[in-house]
């Protein structure tokens, strides 16, 4: 039952992330089709590299027709509604950490069953979580928002290196939730306290 | 016989997909090697992407040596004879559009023969006709083209998701004819037509 | 025993290579976790396409954890004494030439031993060598330097070029350290003597 949750959960975060994605090729002017890319992307990218890295092809997030369909979705949502949008942002920064959790804890089980290390966990889980935005900035000719600022994919890393010890202490299904809840609510907290990760800075 | 005309316009499209790479590295200013990766980059890295989302490995574009060989052609005629291109223009621009007819064409017969439902085969034929380019305008550091103008990506699109009922129906042959006619004849239309697809701006 | 020196030249390579990509991150004014993860793709990322593209998953530098751990003591390292590492510029270039040739000289081992070509023995050996930096440059939204400028790329293609022939005459350990002296040493009379390849301009 709670995996049940979990999978609909993932449906919630592809369509956000999808929605994200989208919402980015409308800020840097693309066009229709660079809409629909930047939203699949954003959903699906870091689940494909994953796979890439772990031997699993053709990639699930190709391979099963609904994951598609749910990004295209996100993307049909974001044109018809993007007036409204600005007014669902707390919703779609809720639905967004929704993502980033279960995107983690997938992400983290599928690695350790392909026998993965903890550091190996923590990387593909970080990947699956964040890949798909990094995909979307580099597609949109940016640094890479993660890399600068936030706490964004601090969470997916530490969720990962939580997965790996409590998979062989809890089992599958109690890390998979648990997992997902610690980067969720992680997330959720960064967001309203705006933490930063300090920068290392060459005074010149 | 019409398979034999497919695969020499093939090494048409590798050869002119390269020389346009080649002139891309020129506008950048890029050094020798750089001319020589971003011709073999927009010329395979198409197909490349394919096969490492299908598991075939070593991707064909590095395993069959006749495909590098004719990327680097492509760079040495840039090279040479580049003050003499931009009169052959239009004959390049064909030359591209035959290129993207029957890498679209190729792509959507792999992807099917390894599974892929509709959807994917659109994705996968996509990815290897335009997915070169994408890869010559990251590593030029601007936001990939056909995500912003132009109506190029588009005809590869809709020829995978032809391609997928024509396979049943009509057979390999006549699938692979017919999708490479359709795209190139689509994006030849495009170009006298000057299509672009529509933009959905924030307006703010 | 050579092939011992080469191992702990392999690691010296590894964190010389992310504290370059720390060093990166610093200049791209990035947070502590862009330090890291420019780090770690700098010194790890080549290798991790060039295992993509044989099939070899999980790719070894994710299997083995000996490897991220080295480069996460470069990028500490970086950010720990990053105000003395002015002063070990020389020493930093010696170490990255260094990397620069193991590298390439493990990377054509395992294409020839994975039964490619000569050129794609020569495109994965630079590939190991040079693409973990094309990355660093493609995350700091950068062109990469190797397209632009110096006689870096170069010496490990020449360095591929020279292993496929050492392989058949003189056996693996041979072409390894022939290798490996080849690009090493070409690459350190490069920085001494400001070795630059031609550009080919587009004179309008």
């Amino acid at each position: 039952m709670l995996q049940d949750i979990l999978s609909a959960l993932n449906l919630v975060g592809i369509v956000s992330f999808s929605i994200s994605g989208s919402l980015k090729a409308f800020e840097k002017k693309l066009d229709l089709l660079g809409v629909f890319v930047l939203g699949f992307s954003t959903a699906l990218a870091g689940g494909i590299i994953r796979d890439i890295l772990l031997g699993i092809y053709p990639p699930t997030n190709l391979r099963v027709m609904d994951y598609p369909l749910l990004a295209i979705l996100g993307s049909v949502l974001a044109v018809f509604f993007y007036r409204y949008i600005e007014n669902l942002s707390k919703a779609l920064l809720i639905a967004d950490a929704i993502g980033l959790g279960t995107f983690t804890a997938t992400g983290a089980e599928i690695a350790i069953e392909h026998g993965l290390n903890v550091i190996g966990v923590a990387i593909l889980a970080s990947i699956t979580a964040v890949g798909g935005g990094v995909v979307r900035d580099l597609l949109s000719n940016e640094v890479p928002s993660v890399l600068k600022r936030d706490f964004y994919a601090t969470p997916t890393i530490l969720g990962g290196l939580i997965f790996y010890p409590s998979y062989s202490l809890l089992g599958g299904s109690s890390a998979l939730i648990s997992t997902f809840v610690f980067v969720t609510v992680l997330r959720i907290v960064a967001i309203l306290r705006k933490w930063e990760l300090p920068k290392v800075g060459l005074s010149r």
